[in-house]
């Protein structure tokens, strides 16, 4: 532990902070933890680990998430092959797992993600031969040749808030900025039944669901499904589009801040949930899309059922109505779907 | 023909629709047309039929589209068993088909959506037994008793350009104002190769696509696989979000003004595309979701390699980062999913 | 008519038609026909056509079926692209529409495979570029290069009842003799509500199932959804393992012999029924494979419960011990499944 | 260790294992085990644990193995909610792991199943609310009511090699004798890179596969991820139709023979492989049916060309011909479904 950056420190908390605090755990000092893991840290799986963090309710951490390939790919030149084939399965690493006291199975754990900013100045996106959505895979096993490997290295540029892409065959061909919309792709908690998955997976308790609606400002519910909750993230996603369709986004290693809110105590989310200031929102995982979009969409009927009062069938059609649906993954074990009702048509 | 209330005139055509029409067909006269069906005149199939109307590249048609319910359903008592299987399978009429002159097996229809405006008081939208997306179904068959069938009316506030959900315990339960965002339900061509499918069928001829993305001000491409494209329009839904997952938007009779661009000769699109001010934009329609998404993005690659000079890996990767995709329908035989492409990445 | 080689002899019926016949149709003299189309007689399509036969429950025809290439897929040479591509979609071509006397919407057609005999000396079978199981294909589509085309040609020894696969790298290099069991590809009536449908689809119609289930000796029930049934056939496979999974079969002109068995009248069957001496069974036709295994499931659980007495409980339970399930196809625009009760566990 | 009922015996081997055991190990001894775990033995996760046994290749192990419901169902009102919701996730139990010697990551595990045998008096089915093929899931997750919670006894005749299913109403309704085909429902190895999955999962790593083709006297190979291989097995089936439709097979505690054959060192199998006297056969396990068929197909033609000099285009178009695909299961966490390539046609 004492090769570990951490600092405890008095955190600065405003009246909510402190009600909050106040409210759900007894306790008056919020603390605020740093945390820059060291190889040796990064953990694959979701389930089993040691803690590198013993935290409270009503604390503050700040992370170093490393990027999905350890921070090995520089260059071009740096295809799956070269620079990951040799580490695999130690692919998107996690910063984790960090236990929470007083988290018991059966209570909700809940995340607001306060801060995502780039640690580097490059991020970078590649195709990796049987990997995607427009090719072969393991799964969609076919006879073709694969796909060609090819890198793309995206600039950053923090003042302007942009990554650049690149032609691979040079910018003189094509080139463009990108806002970033920088958000976690992987985050979760440990799985129910002893069950471990590795990084890349999202399921029930999370994982690599790689939505764009884990971004700054979103409130994240998860399932405690061990003591302490144990839970990871990382694989930070600057820019990224519908779906991850050719496998990998634009991934760069960044600092995270994420408040850990008051536990949801015995009440616990089926599979996660979302929140910011528009919509709450459910996340479904499953093969094929079809499944995943309903685990979401049950849920989140469910929700209004439960925490509003509608009437199950006045859910159903209203969502039909008004409820966009966002196609997180189409790429990873599981595709990730998230439903989202606005908030402005929750009853007062 | 003398039935039916059709007007032709000379359009008041403003320059750019002349300079449109001039370069493309050599017309100088492009016209408007007024078509209002009669019970008799309802098509419910794509592929077949006599043209209601013949016009040219160029011509404005304004159609009077029916609901998908014929108009049957205007109380909550009004089910499916009791309003609508009595005239099964004559649901969701169209308009149409309308010849167009010059098209021919092979060219790109071109339509750009003008208004549409509902023109009735009411809209509706239903629960029907054993059919839609959190039910089973005819296709994914299974054991259980159906979902009780329900009714929902919503006055339209033609002012306020909203439509009023109300639940169907009553308003004191809940009721809420909905911004109208109209948009044809139902658009295609007739099929290839001699098929012909019903009206609620989507698939590479257009037809039952349920995508927001044809709404006013969006452009449709269709391919044009028999003489005069004989295409056909309806089921406006004056709201609905994405999937249309219960089954049923917010169904209208509408009136729905089109005008028809000059084709494109000798390229035919393998799918549906749609553009507006912001996105172009692929459609495909299949089962399971993946392999609707699969089509239209391919058909996006395409697009961007064959029109705008991409390299193909470059646009895989780009859209893999900067593409929204629309989950259209996931409730009608096939299942509808838009990728839609930002335009301001589109090469100058 | 003139033109087409057909001769009504008084068949030579023995005891159990003659009762059948006299049972059901009230008719002294059950038919035999004899049908070869001619090429502009062929059908690519389920519905619509001019009936080439009209015959009587009763009857027996004798037709013979072209091949799926029309018979011009006669070298290693032939591939999809020089000998397929150029009569597209003119493929598949189908034996009928047969229009039966009596048969009327909502009855069930109900037919009995009495032979079937290669026509000629050699089958044929390719893989086609972008077609079949292991690839990419217009449904699931990717970004791969295609498979490349390949064809075999298969020796028929009749006197053996054998085919021969020789390797497309010689018969020094691999040959193998294969017992042929012939069945029909390709078997089914008027779609209903209007639809159309391609000679290579399979649906609720019946169609191109590609089940090895509708070969000598089985009994086909087939929904009437037009006045006359309006059935066809083709697409004979001398040989073909479960899925057709490289998209084409052992495929050869035939000789079909057909009885067209007593019409079950008032009572349409959901989705085509098969009985042999072992089985009675259902097919279902969907995409993914998982809901055409769920049709057809359903299917038998609502025969056993409706013509055997069974409690749906107990049907569902039992079947899960003692039903094989038959792969269909799993190539064509929707896949084929086949679930089978073995008749010894019917109850007496 | 010492409460485990194990005796370890010089094996009376006959000329064949001992040629076998010479060969591979260079061991003079093989030795037979007999292992009965108790309740705290119980395996309900494939990875982790620690050996019930280490034993060697040549070695004979006789099981027992519990029944899925860990013996608790016993009579038709033991439903899952009152006999196995209590205990859950600790269902299907397994009999493991056992360590092999010598196996090592990148090995391959060979087992072969000498006998299967009923080590009780009755079997047992049921249907659980919410778990199926039929019904929604948690994985197709809808918004019915669940299907009614029922079980089944069946009285094993094990002279007449037999077991009764009795209608839920009772024998007077309905009740017929089923010939035993035993099989092991679950076995395999730890899984790859640190997963971690329930007992109730099929994988890669083989696990809850429910096919029929895991019988007496089939030969199983299995991927080695971990030292020693630590493979366990249960779950065994005595009866079971294709898919395991309604969610339990027929159920029973068994004394399970296995055959440990020489490992193939430095060859892994992609998925499990199967090997009777008539067939070679690949697993593939995943969600849609899709692709669970496309792993095992592909890894069957991987496999004809690698071990037999098969040309690929060759062994795709031969297996499309000849080979049976079976369905395993179709309700668990990934569905598994198997390739058959008939060994007469394998070339001398």
């Amino acid at each position: 532990m004492e090769e570990k950056v951490m600092k405890k420190r008095v955190a600065l908390v405003g009246f909510v902070v402190v009600a909050m605090v106040l409210c759900s755990m007894g306790t008056l000092l919020a603390k605020e933890w740093e945390f820059v893991p060291q190889i040796k840290d990064f953990r694959f799986l979701f389930g089993g680990g040691t803690p590198v963090l013993k935290i409270k309710p009503g604390d503050r951490v700040k992370l170093w998430t490393e990027d999905a390939g350890q921070g090995l790919v520089k260059t071009k030149e740096d295809t799956f092959s070269k620079a990951l084939a040799p580490i695999w399965p130690a692919v998107n690493p996690q910063t984790g797992p960090i236990y929470v006291e007083g988290a018991e199975p059966g209570d909700t754990l809940v995340l607001k993600v306060v801060n995502i900013e780039p640690a580097v100045d490059q991020a970078w996106s590649m195709i990796i031969p049987n990997f995607g959505f427009l090719t072969q895979t393991r799964y969609t096993s076919m006879l073709h040749e694969p796909l060609p490997a090819n890198v793309w290295i995206y600039p950053i540029d923090k003042a302007k808030g942009t990554v650049r892409f690149i032609s691979r065959l040079g910018p003189e061909k094509y080139q463009v900025d990108i806002p970033m919309h920088p958000f976690l792709g992987t985050i979760g908690t440990s799985p129910a039944d002893g069950e471990r998955f590795h990084s890349l997976t999202p399921y029930f308790h999370g994982g690599n669901m790689d939505c764009l609606e884990t971004g700054i400002g979103s409130t994240i519910y998860l399932p405690v499904n061990v003591p302490g909750a144990m839970w990871s993230t990382g694989d930070v996603h600057l820019v990224q589009g519908d779906g991850e369709t050719c496998g990998v986004a634009v991934e760069a290693a960044a600092w995270v801040t994420i408040d850990v809110l008051p536990l949801i105590k015995g009440k616990k989310v089926a599979t996660p949930r979302f929140e910011n200031d528009e919509y709450i929102m459910s996340a479904g995982s499953a093969r094929p899309a079809d499944d995943a979009i309903r685990i979401a969409y049950v849920d989140m009927i469910n929700w209004l059922v439960e925490d509003y009062g509608f009437d199950k069938w006045d859910a159903y059609t209203l969502c039909s109505q008004v409820c966009p649906i966002r196609v997180g993954n189409i790429v990873d074990t599981y595709y990730t779907f998230v439903v989202k009702f606005p908030k402005k048509y929750l009853p007062q």
